[in-house]
């Protein structure tokens, strides 16, 4: 056994020393390393290096990080104030251009202020703390309640297959695709997880392995490429995943290899279970082809982690961050309001309105 | 630009030193290294460790390996010659108890034994070295044939997808899987190579994409999770693997991961071609059920590769060597005599009596 990641907070405010703080997700699972962040560029670089990552997680830390702009903002007057406001909401904004969590929780922050226009700056101070703390304890709430309506899907014993990490280190407690293994585990459920590596980064292997494993859960390794053998043998039961994003029509963007999972899973005739917190909802983008995928360095597949370079150096490489599972491969959504199945444009819409 | 790797042989007889001559494939692409091999034990570990690979370049190297072995026997009559010769047999065939291909080649071996029991002992060492280099004169050929029949089920311009690497590291020259692509290039035929990188031991991408670069052909390497991704953007027209065995009814046992490429090349509607020599049709193997998957160490997975250490180190790992791809999946089995289609049960039989 080892430390147990999960004593840490993956994200959390220092008001008294301006700082966001944060586990560097970066070096685990080799070094718990806690770093206090007072200053924007190195919030934004977090974001943008994946320092923090995980939806739920990138918008707690971007409520976080903007409210500790704001409180830097020397104007005395709403207008002044609201345009370095802007200006600091943009700038971070960019550190993760297709996280829409991100922009979910700025532009919740920039709301206190426009409804709040006829306060002091130093109320509207005040009023942005409150509002990040609060999305903080939401996120919290609504993980455990995905946890919940995820466990009812499952029973003790079940193996269960995951992709990336969508644990407690993605969020600001118990995870979302996560979140029923951990709450299971309290209760005395034995799941034996199954734990895809996840290239180029490798969460698989360095967060979910490590955060089941620090936990005292009974979790397996494998090579993304292992999955279908694995579904095959008989091994999983079910299949829960986390996202970024969900357009209108059902359609998930994740992790890279999420729809390659879905596909196994279809086959195979193994659920598979999207946990999507309400806000990563949006209902804006109709289907997942208007989705933007994230394209990220060659370094990341070719580099990054090994002893010497795996393929020749002017090797072209492809690096999609991201990938969209098409609406017909999900069995079910799984957001805090319970357990959404198809038709999905009509059951989400549903859902959304009970915000 | 680098050297091009294609210009030395995968495997060969130093017959003046006693060596098998092989590139040691666990340095590539980093560093090219010739072995010369004059002890079993290091043949054997050549074999195990790895540093010759795919199924017809560890025929050869057997072939090779084995005849070296019978040609230190110093027994004068034929039943202690024999018996040397099949406790050398033996060893090699633990070397990678998974390979059809081992065994075909050594057991063609013995058969020059005991078809000549009239000669002498010197007359038929001679005969095993024959045999020996009519293997691997034969494994040439048979690639060229399984490129020429390949080439005519794509078209200039193409986009190929391939799973680890069944090119020219994987064979005495050309390879199987790569064949088509090699053969295509001599003839003026540009194809837009995706090489999947294949955890754990990057084949793809140390292997692969290494040769195909290095002659010069236009490869993309992207992880194995990618796959998905890449063959719904429409980038791919066909998909070619290699195989280390074929039962009977079709199913194929190659390399991790072959399985779910074939199932998203399914699910995409893209034609799946397994390229298999005669010698990997195995006709006394009813289905793939009934092969065995070889299973290989954590540190594949955790450490070989790394810095450091991508889990901690009592995380538990699962790493199968070899799935098995059904053969509803396969759109045509490739070999030197054609190209075969189901019924595969059938069309097989067929194929083999042409040997």
């Amino acid at each position: 056994m080892c430390e147990n990641i999960l004593e840490y907070e993956t994200v959390s405010l220092d008001d008294e020393n301006n700082a966001l703080v944060i586990i560097d997700q970066t070096l685990l699972p080799n070094k718990i390393e806690i770093l206090s962040l007072t200053e924007q560029k190195d919030m934004w670089n977090a974001i943008y290096l994946l320092q923090v990552r995980g939806a739920p997680a990138i918008g707690v830390a971007a409520a976080i990080a903007v409210y500790l702009a704001a409180k830097q903002i020397k104007a005395s007057t709403y207008g002044e104030f609201y345009k370095q406001f802007t200006e600091a909401k943009i700038y971070l904004s960019k550190a993760r251009p297709t996280a829409v969590n991100l922009f979910w929780a700025l532009d919740r922050m920039e709301k206190v202020i426009t409804e709040n226009s006829e306060k002091s700056v130093d109320e509207i101070k005040i009023l942005l703390k409150n509002e990040a703390k609060k999305i903080k304890n939401e996120d919290i709430d609504i993980c455990k309640k995905i946890g919940e309506h995820g466990l009812t899907l499952i029973k003790d014993g079940d193996g269960i297959l995951t992709h990336c990490n969508a644990g407690q280190l993605a969020t600001a407690k118990y995870g979302t695709a996560l979140s029923p293994i951990h709450l299971g585990r309290e209760r005395g459920c034995r799941f034996k997880v199954f734990a895809c590596e996840t290239r180029p980064l490798l969460q698989g292997a360095r967060l979910t392995a490590f955060e089941l494993y620090s936990n005292g859960i009974d979790v397996t390794l494998i090579c993304d490429n292992m999955a279908s053998h694995v579904m095959k043998s008989g091994r999983i039961q079910a299949i829960f995943v986390g996202c970024d994003r969900v357009a209108a029509n059902g359609d998930v963007c994740n992790k890279i290899g999420t729809s390659g999972v879905a596909i196994l899973a279809k086959h195979y005739d193994i659920p598979f279970y999207v946990c999507a917190p309400t806000s990563t909802i949006d209902l804006n983008t109709p289907t997942g082809d208007e989705i933007h995928i994230e394209e990220r360095p060659s370094a990341e597949i070719t580099e990054m982690w090994f002893k010497q370079p795996i393929t020749p150096k002017d090797v072209k490489t492809y690096n999609p961050a991201f990938d969209i599972t098409d609406n017909k491969l999900i069995t079910a959504i799984i957001t805090e309001h319970g357990i959404i199945r198809a038709p999905f444009f009509e059951n989400l819409r549903e859902s959304r309105k009970k915000i």
